[in-house]
């Protein structure tokens, strides 16, 4: 468990990059931390968030050199990323990723990839609903999973090699094929942040007063949708754009199943209610057992000691109604 | 803001009974708590928590002599409980609840109301996925709002008095009308429900192998759905038998906004995507800036601070992938 790389190169600096710059610094997994991303403004946060060694806005002068290749950007910049790159990238050296897609992620890199350096996709399933260099912290892949989609191709020292990096970050680490990787995340992600953004996008059509009640009253469910609707819209546009057809399929069952609940409020089906809602608990239980959730009520948010004083907010409003 | 009443009774104790007896004793707000319950097991658990001053399974017994009464029993059993405790109530008391609907309350509470008792709803919009007496906590009310919804029969002292009891135990109050409250709770709370149900209910639809798989990988935005899925089953059960035209009026409305992202998806509309993912943020923000919602990432889950040793999952899985 001792990796260690001469030079690692992060291409991209958000949430991610700036993680993995943290954590591989504390765990002393590179010599050098080269950064490198496309805006100015972003490389001078990095620099001065002291993220790396070396700062530059040329992507291939940060991959001269480096045994190790993150790309962190939107995977709708890996294209042009690598063709900046590619001409540079050092024998012998890891390239990888940490995108949400994979497939899309092996059609894109692979033909441009020079022979002698090895692709492994990666996917660590961490994150939060923050973006850019300062969202990053050293501990956010503790405990959690990430997946490499190597293909047979790559020589498996070199996967040992970065899987002994993740995990000296804290991560669990599983290899399995790219389409498969792209399934399971349409389930467990991407369908989970479409029908977040969607509920959010439904209370943003409605009329402003109601809209402000609904801010008001957000702590009886809709709070809880709102955190990963809040997430980076350009990668999530990216995902929903390079794993279509894995999110039409997961999206049509959530719709079946819909309906199908839909007609049991309609008829009044009580039993078939309380039957739908005693078995989703279990899938819950599983995830706080798997050591990938907190057990704490609402999620452990902090809740007030002791009672604030408040102005009075007594407003009679019986004219004021609305039967719909 | 010194409201005291001589007898309050609670008939059911589970999260929201529990926390009002813990916040309403730490207020000093009743000289006696008497608690009632239909199951003998549970009373005796409020017993052992030392909840209230009085514990009997005849709610009858518990309202006699009360001037505060709260159901706080599922809304299903509301008939029952008020055949049973109507001529028991006291001249002079309030009578209220705290039901996630309100219509159906009044439809059901007020025809068997006594003359003298004053029927005042109530709604505290609070709570956590965890159920019954041990679930409870003082401060869940702290910040959070309480809907009372008085009919225009009710006299003002008397919906003061229940107003600064709320106030006291640390809720904003608003008054509105039943029907109101409904359509709104509707959106914020009920839909949030059913479409968590509803996906949770899909991944226990899948096969073994691919619903370990997503347990696994439930950071990625899963789990976030898998709590408020993780509600008591038979409150629910009744909210969405006596909820149920608001609940498909807005369940149209979120149907054909996903109808709209599922083309966008299959038309691999980029821009639209983004716009849709941009706008939903300014909610969240809303929701933080109105004290709702922590800004803490990930609502303030803890995070390991260093990472954990784990035995090596390392797992070559290359023939075992899945096209889907």
């Amino acid at each position: 468990m001792s990796v260690k790389f001469r030079k690692l190169a992060l291409i991209g600096i958000g949430l991610i990059g700036s993680s993995i710059a943290l954590a591989a610094r504390r765990q002393g997994l590179a010599d050098v931390i080269a950064i490198s991303t496309r805006k100015a403004e972003t490389l001078e946060e990095a620099r001065e968030l002291g993220l790396g060694d070396l700062y530059t806005l040329d992507a291939a002068e940060a991959v001269r050199g480096a045994d190790l290749v993150i790309l962190c950007t939107p995977v709708g910049a890996y294209e042009s990323v690598m063709q900046a790159i590619a001409s540079s990238l050092a024998p012998g050296a890891i390239l990888s990723d940490v995108g949400s897609v994979k497939q899309h992620v092996v059609n894109v890199l692979a033909p441009l990839v020079p022979a002698g350096v090895s692709l492994i996709p990666g996917h660590p399933i961490a994150g939060t609903e923050h973006s850019g260099p300062s969202a990053g912290f050293a501990e956010l892949f503790a405990g959690r999973w990430c997946v490499l989609t190597p293909g047979p191709e790559v020589a498996s020292t070199q996967v040992d090699k970065l899987v002994q990096f993740w995990e000296a970050m804290g991560s669990h680490v599983e290899t399995m094929e790219a389409s498969h990787h792209d399934m399971v995340l349409a389930i467990t992600s991407h369908i989970p942040h479409l029908v977040a953004y969607n509920i959010v996008g439904t209370v943003a059509d409605l009329e402003a007063a109601t809209q402000s009640e609904v801010i008001k009253f957000s702590a009886s469910g809709f709070r809880d949708f709102t955190r990963i609707a809040a997430s980076d819209p350009v990668m999530w546009r990216d995902i929903f754009l390079t794993n279509r057809d894995a999110v039409l399929e997961m999206l049509g069952r959530f719709s079946e199943d819909l309906s199908a609940l839909q007609r049991s409020v309609r008829m009044g089906d009580g039993p078939a209610l309380e039957a739908m809602f005693t078995r989703t608990r279990a899938i819950r239980r599983s995830i706080i057992s798997a050591g990938q959730e907190t057990a704490a009520a609402d999620f452990g948010r902090p809740h007030e000691a002791t009672p604030t004083p408040t102005a009075p907010v007594f407003v009679r409003e019986h004219g004021g109604g609305d039967d719909a």
